[in-house]
């Protein structure tokens, strides 16, 4: 009878607990649902900074707004942690295809990290292959003194946009190398990109280091179908000039992190952080002025709420999460000079729309123990929290100390039409998909506060 | 040991029968997401048509369309469906307000359905209040003669937002005529609108038959601040000129419908329908032309597919859905002249944004049928299948016929922003969201078809 009594107390304590996780959950719900100052913020670093490369002017200026910005949110430290990127300058570019006989000017972007052609114009023939497997069929001799147009379609058919984007991206990244492998002047591709419009998709590429550095830019899609047209019924020419190269040297720049001391176990870190730079087109609004704006507001309303988190939160700004993660390393390299204690580390950094998961990079019996709460996220549309996803910019304190991470997954089907591209703007983003996904931030962080990993 | 074969055959069948009904709802969404024409027949239908409220020459333009894209579609018989609709006509309309002792334009629309001042020009105070308490408790001198200025504001706190529009939008349908009783000369709305931004949301609105129809008119969320604060100051006057009224004479009007003969059972008709007339401001896009082309659609990938359904599929464009659902009982009254026999109705009225859940009218019984499958959605978004929710289009057949409902729920967190605006656009609807709505309604009725209801 005793053991009873006592199993239907704990029943009993069991469900009043997460009656008042529910009920925590509900006051940061409509807390940021109805006083959010986040689309705000995205607005001011979208209209005034704009986009913001790594070692850029505006890049510099986003600093300043993050730190102001963390402030004014109510972080109760706010500081600048420095890392050297690299800096990668755009310049002009010009693409002209030959289409029957005249060349006609078309939208491309050079894709970021690539060399240009140092203001030259280089003038040569388009081959055009469907993917790597036909273009490694091609001899040398097709190739040499060509300009190789890798014509991969994005494919529409997962429904999980971010499948879509790692199956097409290679072509992104290796193109430029296998190209000048056999001897191609220059690269043109297919965007990665889902959009039925004709933005050009820039992002980063790469180059062995023994292969030379040729130039590649990026079409979208109607231009691609134009040029795929135009090459099934013969030669096309094209004439691509561009400035873009990597500057010399390495330019200090900071990450921005703002805190909220813990009360039981100050020592004890929870991270929640976006990143600050973007590549140089559009407004860097979805990558990630949204997972920035959203790491604020988590410390907004925290401080609004007066909630006091058991652990210590941090949020942070990263900077160059796209050509060279060093804000990321830096921060996990200060983490073990400083042996911090860190708990869990979030990342924002898939767009601001509607939430709808929690990725996981942990352990099983973590992941287990957070299962207890899943189901309390179910009103604010969230439901999935089976992928094995964090972020770039917390892999290395994951990598080098074990931390745990997770990453908010967003409803991503608009995602792949507008990222790295010009039309990546403010106005694309919807002020309550972006205030939901800080919701639910807010919420996973408080219970990983209150109620730890296991 | 004969039983243990027995059941463990059984549950082979079982699990191979799941994984047959898997393959299929790849084959469906793999067939929509890449070769759909859903988003370039809603591109047709906004950008040729446009808005088209009931009666108009624009909704007779919709018919036609409707019918010919039926049958592009490959839907095996395609008829008109008559209903006769009212007419509700806006002509010119006008709204200054005395701000600061100057008289300034603002942007407002009249509420559909209302009666305007006949072309003349009203000049009247405004007396603004919250809510229908704080207009409940005022005397009748201090609403006689005024216009009456009702501020309710869309709550944002509700994360289903049809949770705050249901709260809302009693001051769109009621206000005129609480107004009316207490003498007032018209009244101004803030819209039911989650926007940050100034769009005006019209929608219907109705009088009591004993009241005075006095003009009523909505405004954006900006300028319904700025009124707010203006009146917080001191007195604010209003001049509003509106020529809308209800045509004396009902017109004749069609539902569109398209079939595919079911080959076991084609008695037994499953119906899939949007509604085809509008509001007449904007394009109609989201409301509810998504709802049109996905109807469309699932006849077209039945078709692609060379898919042969057991039941009948119907594909129904209802008619005047917004301001007297007359298609809906023309639809359900033919039901019953022609003893048909209907397994389930399914609308599709909420947007064309990403789904999330199919609502269920029905029996417990057929709900719990049904429940054995939901999982099969969830690589498509969709786990959400708790609410009562069908359709307005479908609730006439429901009630006199007791035909089991469902309703597509997309994510609806951009819907009143743009509902009922000129900002229902088709830019406004993503190609990717509106296809995986016509995926998840083609797979539940596959679903439906195959195993039925119970």
């Amino acid at each position: 009878m005793k053991y009873r009594i006592f199993t239907l107390l704990a029943l009993l304590s069991f469900y009043a607990s997460f009656a008042q996780d529910s009920l925590m959950f509900r006051k940061i719900s409509n807390e940021i649902m109805v006083h959010a100052n986040c689309y705000n913020d995205l607005r001011v670093l979208c209209k005034t900074v704009g986009h913001r490369i790594s070692g850029s002017p505006s890049a510099a200026k986003a600093v300043e707004w993050g730190e102001k910005a963390m402030k004014a949110a109510g972080a109760e430290k706010v500081w600048l942690q420095a890392c050297d990127v690299p800096y990668w300058y755009r310049g002009k570019e010009n693409l002209d295809l030959l289409f029957g006989g005249k060349y006609v000017h078309v939208d491309a972007l050079s894709l970021g990290n690539s060399e240009g052609s140092g203001g030259k114009t280089i003038e040569a023939p388009i081959i055009m292959v469907q993917n790597f497997d036909e273009f490694n069929a091609l001899p040398e001799a097709a190739v040499k003194g060509k300009i190789v147009f890798f014509n991969y379609r994005f494919r529409q058919d997962f429904i999980f946009t971010f499948e879509g984007y790692g199956d097409a991206v290679k072509y992104r990244g290796g193109s430029p190398t296998v190209a000048a492998q056999k001897g191609a002047v220059g690269v043109i591709i297919r965007s990665m990109s889902t959009g039925e419009d004709d933005f050009p998709h820039t992002g980063g590429t790469h180059y062995k280091d023994s292969v030379k550095k040729i130039p590649a830019m990026a079409l979208g899609n109607k231009t691609a179908d134009k040029l795929e047209q135009a090459c099934r019924k013969g030669q096309v020419k094209a004439r691509l000039t561009s400035e873009c190269h990597m500057m010399p040297k390495m330019v200090r720049s900071y990450s921005v992190i703002g805190e909220i001391k813990g009360t039981e176990t100050p020592e004890r870190i929870i991270t929640i952080g976006g990143h600050l730079d973007s590549w140089d087109v559009g407004e860097g609004a979805h990558d990630d002025g949204a997972g920035c704006v959203q790491s604020i507001e988590v410390i907004r309303a925290i401080k609004a709420l007066g909630i006091r988190p058991k652990c210590t939160i941090r949020a942070v700004l990263f900077m160059n999460e796209e050509n060279g993660q060093k804000g990321g390393q830096a921060y996990a390299d200060s983490a073990i000079a400083r042996h911090e204690n860190h708990v869990i580390a979030i990342e924002t950094d898939a767009g601001g729309f509607s939430p709808r998961g929690i990725g996981l990079v942990m352990s099983k019996e973590q992941k287990e123990h957070l299962a207890q709460y899943t189901h309390l996220f179910l009103p604010y549309g969230v439901y999935d929290f089976s992928r094995e996803e964090g972020g770039s910019d917390i892999s290395p304190i994951h990598d080098k100390l074990k931390v745990p991470l997770a990453g908010l997954m967003p409803d991503a089907q608009r995602y792949f039409d507008i990222h790295h591209t010009n039309n990546d703007i403010f106005e694309n983003v919807n002020h309550r998909e972006l205030k939901l996904g800080a919701v639910v931030l807010t919420q996973f962080i408080w219970l990983v506060s209150e109620h730890g990993l296991n």
